[in-house]
């Protein structure tokens, strides 16, 4: 006796009950629509994560903010000491005195290390030689850093900005494009597009795996236009525009491809809603032959044309 | 003729022998209960895997630790050549000459090198030159160590602390839940259930897999409740609370995952035993829209209430 | 009702609508004969992956420019300031104080800092203290080039550079053989030989999947030769030398194995056009016993000797 | 009409016509009894896996000399420009001043710079700019050895010296045992063992995959004793210990794993010669319970006892 029934649905880990009109479960760059609450402090902390993840300038902010900062405090601690403990401090004021301590620690942190300024009793000593162990541990940090950041993996395919309903053969598809404008080559590429629309009754979603013409191909040398006959076992057979905006549509594209820069496999997520789909317009075609082999015009990866769909 | 029957256990990897009540295989940190004895000290050591595993504080006290020993050595040295040998070195009692030669030692191995100390003859020079080689492949060592900790593989999954045994459709189901904490993306989630249950008349286990609910996700956004439903093909259909304790039943978690931030397959590993099992309790559903999309309370994992079982 | 047809081709990904004679779609280190134009500079742009593919001769050529031109920068910008700000500067023309500066800051941004110059006002310091940073930040990055260019995975297969139609069993077959020169163990080593014809009546292009006699091996310590039976069921079966050459026949050869040195999937490719096969060849059989093992004569690899065809 | 058959033998990748007795193509520690001839010097080469590869003291030893020979170098250079451009340089014979331009050079590479001997002259400039660029591009080459030393993925499996014949349920079974010495945890490890048996009229080689009593495991905690039963199916059934010495029987066991430590897959190779079999012996369980968990005496892997064989 069976006592329940295994659900057929898609296991995209996304939740069913996410709410009707307007939500986006995931957005075009990618990221997800979750917001995570009382995650403790040091729980959610990846701290290199953070630093790996942010832009250049953020990250040179940062940097430059730590370097300022950790000067300024060691500055202090020779000020406390007293910079008569200190060689080459010619300064009478205060300030004087810090801005010449600021700069002599500058010069420890870094292990420059002058030498027209040096620490001579004991107290001093300690400090400097303590900074100096700090300054190369630090380094020690943003050299890995420096490399998280340049080795990150990341799948920088470029998707069409629009999908379209265009003919397909006999019947039409729903197709959109994805080149790899990096010259990492990308391989092994496998691609999944999976549907959620609404129900009409109720506030629950419904998750569908696309059959694709094509989901995997061995090299990614050109740009990939993916395309889901809409045949009639298609969950959108049948649906017009006016329908999928409706049933609130959301098109979840996960491409997965081995990065032969970096050996390694990454992932890239995008999405279309109902309203970034054109009916009844058709990819222009971009590969042209010149001398020394084809040329593709990545530019133009959102051009189309208007064609009558079938029927 | 076939001599023998291929037994059908889980290949878990786990001693069958493994003796009865109170005994965990899996600790809740996903670590074993096992201990090797009279491995040579060559071949358990493992230098690297210590010093990246243990904690921050044992790291800085270990690399502290470090420094200060080594000028300690030096220290030693440039005594033994004599300080006459240093230019600046003008303490007259041996403490202050030796206080005198850690602190160049210190500027010498971080390469400061003020130059307020100087090395004059060549024993000196030697000694130097060589611990300045020393400091740099040190702290070569120490920026692979640096970098090895932050990029260091960890599937930091948070899991419910307590199990329940709640109504699932129209039967029970043994359920936990997990979330992920961080902000890097787990994608690809893979989670085993596997139970080890004692036999009543021996002290050997018997290993069971478990099905369930949903075994895969694409995405790992939201909290998940793994659902194995106590069908009358599960090991522990028919089975209260109190059979679980004499059967010293544990219930083993292996979850597998791809972390998209170091494009690395990462696994997570963790227990429950049958006293850290509820008995009708079902988990509160803690996702929510707000304005900016899902919004879940990571803190209220452990949250539950108290439901009739089906029977 | 099925109203479209999936159509058996192989996915490799390449463009079917490639022009005809003399187009080579896989050159023969592996690179795509394929221009992307419009790329913008920052989408295409992966300076970490330039830095790491280039020849050593060129990235130490792009460094030693680096630092020539940073430290012209920084020379310029102490003689704005004014070089009496500096001590230790004697020059008396503006060129001398010049080269002064240059080297100045050649010690402060390797944190070299002899400190027969050293900066004197508060301008000198902030510009010697940023630069000294500077100076730890580029080499951190340097660092992490150097690592990436070293670890960076290749598998450096070392294919014949012509392959044969060789007698096999009571049939011919399509024959080329790989070795692999470096001392990294290359495992579970996986081939694919896919074939490129024109069709006759267009420019179109057909691919096929070529059968092999073995298509992967555990372990990759000699020489191996790759065989496609030419079959009944083979596409070339039947053809001569002319007809390839009139269908513009590329063979393209993936090679996918696991290096053991990297932990890492390595992939490798290459082509071969109908141009580029012996008719009536078989490659030398090279391995030799000799006391230690197998010995294998890799400078040999395109050796064959005439033979005679099966019908 | 199918032309040709294909053979079904074990693609291990090793030559068939490896030449009979003594031979052994895999050795106890896991290499391949190949050596190849004619590598040209850079095809060959692979310097960064030699240096990661080396024991720890020959690389210190690499290191050590390559530091001595490249302050030798810059030393003469200083000397050929004249240390007259040199400060501090007190020498009056060609020799002292050698050494002293020695140091001056571990001084400048190391980026230490005490100072009390600096540059004067142009050239003397140029060569000390350029030696500090050089220190520091090896130092970034030193620290990216060191990183990769540590984080070199090596499955440090023990393996008993010798394989047992022991009585296995009804029947017999081929049987050695393998543990995990280190502390990290190895995951899904899966083990191959093939037999390869020279045939008795030719020096033609036969490879047999041998089926296991269990071939993959989730955890790996403990000892792990692999069984190939010696079943009617089985290609050694019915042979004796003596024919295993005539058909030269070398059993080459292949172990691949997932460190967790490192996220890396690792491969473990280990093979048994005939004469490494021990017939009608068993091995000692081992495993004992103490208070915190299981206890396994990692130095007795090779205790066994004397048993009667099942006919």
């Amino acid at each position: 006796m069976k006592l329940y029934k295994k659900e057929k649905y898609n296991d995209l880990g996304l939740d069913t009950k996410a709410p009707s009109s307007g939500y986006r479960a995931l957005n075009k760059d990618g990221s997800f629509n979750v917001h995570k609450e009382n995650v403790s402090f040091f729980e959610g902390m990846n701290i290199f994560h953070s630093l790996v993840s942010m832009s250049w300038l953020q990250f040179l902010l940062v940097l430059a903010l730590a370097y300022f900062t950790i000067n300024l405090i060691f500055a202090s601690l020779y000020l406390l000491i007293g910079t008569e403990h200190l060689t080459g401090i010619y300064g009478t004021t205060k300030l004087d005195q810090f801005i010449e301590a600021f700069f002599f620690s500058a010069q420890t942190i870094t292990t420059l290390g002058y030498g027209q300024i040096a620490p001579l009793n004991l107290a001093a000593n300690i400090v400097a030689a303590s900074e100096s162990l700090l300054g190369l541990l630090l380094f020690a940090l943003a050299t890995g850093l420096m490399y998280g950041r340049f080795s990150k993996p990341v799948a920088s395919i470029k998707y069409s900005s629009i999908a379209v309903i265009a003919p397909y053969k006999a019947i039409n598809g729903f197709m959109f494009r994805v080149v790899n404008p990096k010259k990492n080559q990308l391989l092994e590429v496998e691609v999944n597009v999976n549907l959620s629309l609404k129900r009409s009754d109720s506030d629950l979603r419904d998750f569908y795996s696309l059959e694709l013409e094509r989901s995997k191909v061995v090299f990614f040398p050109t740009m990939w236009t993916i395309v889901h006959p809409v045949s009639s076992e298609s969950p959108i057979y049948g649906l017009n525009q006016q329908n999928l905006m409706e049933k609130d549509a959301e098109f979840i594209v996960v491409i997965k491809a081995f990065d032969e820069s970096f050996s390694q496999s990454v992932y890239s997520r995008s999405s279309y809603k109902a309203n970034e789909i054109k009916w009844g317009a058709k990819f222009t075609y971009l590969a042209k032959r010149d001398d020394t082999g084809l040329s593709i015009d990545v530019g133009r990866i959102d051009d189309t044309f208007e064609i009558d769909l079938n029927q």
